[in-house]
């Protein structure tokens, strides 16, 4: 039971209108005053006003359009400025990090990235490999981060970053966002990487404009993160679910969760090598290889194995979740059409929920690997959006 | 992107308090001036003036209460009146209709039921039956109802009241909520009976003060309610997902819905009657005066099968969505002590999340049969709170 919203001071309304505009801007690039006005359902001399403002400040800025519509003063044309708000992104992964510095407005402005290995792999040492990648990195680009926003294959605390357990990293209630914050003295916040993969496809991918959605990604691991009624969705404590570990196969092989037969045993990485007859511990890159040169159909048998467990999994979350839309990502954008028409026919078939939802569509990321990157950058944009 | 909240005038302020001040009423039932003033942070003046509105429409009556704490003048005791809001309350099952005039507070001031067969079950009939028997229990009973609100074990769209398809019933795509609000003149709204078994649990039931809550439910058919950050959790189109289709068992028995070894097929009523030896048309009573009546050393042992489905969806379950409590509802609340303990111990040791969230507890409903009525009920009064 809450009490009613007090009245909306001036600059209360003047700030809510301001970061609209920016989040406007930040999301779908550069647009026209009338544009702007149009969407937001503002008044011209309301978004003159603001406009102003961000561009005093360099946040923004504004030149005539290039293909003028219409007779009449042209409407100005409004671009964020990617250096005046950037933050880093980092994607940890079970096998590698992936760092950027990412503009206002979505530009990547820098990257680096370095492989881990057994020992390389201890939380102290990732924390100092982030710390001198970024500080390299910002002197490079000559930018200072406002934020921090981390990507980790694991059960994560939201509210103070706390990893509470990152299995294929061996990482147990490692305090990441505590600790990265102090080397790096910026705000740090902490997502587990199937989520952030879901806000990346919602916000810049895929997912624009779904409400009700599953994005399933393939790495060492499986993940899934699930954006519902516009919003991510997490449980008890703000953890999010970890789809990785319905039981799919009944009595399958065990999975370090001290469960067996788990989603993640049986379409995750090690499953998919051992379907195309690879070593499991070959590199990503070998997998990719052997799945773009082997024929489409001798494809599709090899993998009916792994395509039908994929496809049950997929029947169980949308049976309980009801999404309009999957989108299958990382290694799983690798696989042949045979394949993801296969799982797409299974879920046609054997999922209730997707007939009443009018058929949920399953389809492939369109932002493959840097998924999770993107929505490590948009989780930190979340509160800068407020304060640029 | 919404605008921010315009200014609250007075007489919204107002009527913003005196819904909670109802809600709070219908909810938790009698409080005094003192213990309201508390709980919704308002002061006694603004508590005096909306208990005299609602007192003089006869909405709340006040005493003095019988036990006085302390010196002083007593604070009053404020009783919601049943009669003064009363709305109707059904829930379809496969096998019966109940029904019931439920008053503001949640005391039901009649019920009537009747068994469902196979010519009987057609919506036409079934909507004739609850109209004539609505008719009968309002003359009664001398009361009219300001609302109505139904459960039905299928996949249903909120908005309109449509079954899309309720499968163990033969319906396709029936407006129950429009026929019936069309027969009984009055707001109809219909839900999944799990939905409305997940929020009587919320409102009366095991989960008051939960946030993140999963019902699971056995009838003919399996169905799961989920509360998710305090909100019934939906999905695309506000359809709710369907846990009694997860594929727990694949390759098992082929689902009228199209898929095969569905929980619903392992852990239904016609599973637990093939568990127990019993024909798989037996009526409900037979299956609970068994449960009942075998050792439960015995039971445990017929039941183990039985017992690792049930236990191996709701680790699904747990680790899909990640709540802190799930209740066992309706048949399931029949089941032995020692198989809701091996299902609280597999739930334990499988699932990642249920750690992660510090323990899923795993409880039988205390509402028992009645979670659906009740929860029709609940579906019913929201919109009524806000104008008796």
């Amino acid at each position: 039971m809450t009490t009613p919203t007090a009245g909306a001071r001036p600059d209360e309304v003047r700030r809510h209108n301001r970061t609209a505009l920016l989040r406007r801007l930040h999301v779908t690039g550069p647009a026209t005053r009338a544009a702007l006005a149009t969407e937001l359902g503002l008044n011209r001399s309301t978004i003159k006003a603001l406009v102003d403002g961000l561009a005093e400040t360099g946040v923004v800025a504004e030149r005539v359009p290039a293909l003028r519509s219409g007779a009449g003063r042209p409407s100005l044309l409004v671009l964020p400025q990617p250096q005046a708000a950037v933050v880093v992104a980092v994607d940890v992964r079970v096998e590698q990090v992936a760092m950027a510095f990412v503009g206002l407005g979505g530009h990547i402005l820098g990257r680096d990235s370095w492989n881990l290995h057994h020992r390389s792999r201890e939380p102290a040492e990732v924390i100092t490999h982030i710390a001198d990648s970024v500080r390299l990195l910002a002197d490079e680009l000559d930018v200072t981060a406002v934020g921090v926003g981390v990507s980790v294959p694991g059960v994560v605390r939201r509210s103070d970053g706390l990893v509470h357990e990152a299995p294929n990293l061996h990482w147990t209630d490692v305090a990441l966002g505590r600790r990265l914050s102090a080397v790096l003295k910026a705000p740090v916040r902490v997502g587990n990487d199937a989520e952030l993969g879901a806000l990346a496809e919602h916000v810049r991918g895929a997912a624009r404009g779904s409400d009700d959605v599953v994005y399933v990604s393939a790495d060492v691991g499986v993940g899934g993160g699930v954006i519902s009624s516009g919003a991510p969705l997490r449980g008890s404590g703000g953890y999010v679910g970890e789809l990785g570990h319905m039981v799919v196969r009944p009595g399958g092989r065990p999975c370090y969760c001290g469960s067996r037969g788990c989603w993640e045993t049986e379409v995750g990485e090690a499953a998919l090598c051992r379907a195309l007859g690879l070593p499991e511990d070959v590199p990503r890159g070998a997998i990719v290889a052997e799945l773009r040169s082997a024929s489409p159909e001798a494809l599709a048998d090899r993998l009916a194995g792994f395509t039908e467990w994929l496809a049950l999994g997929l029947v169980t979350a949308v049976n309980v979740l009801g999404p309009e839309l999957v989108v299958l990502g990382d290694l799983f954008t690798a696989l042949p059409e045979q394949v993801v028409d296969e799982v797409r026919r299974v879920v046609r078939h054997r999922s209730l929920v997707s007939r009443a939802v009018g058929g949920t569509r399953v389809v492939r990321s369109p932002l493959g690997r840097d998924a999770k990157l993107i929505g490590a950058a948009e989780l930190a944009f979340e509160p800068v959006l407020d304060e640029v």
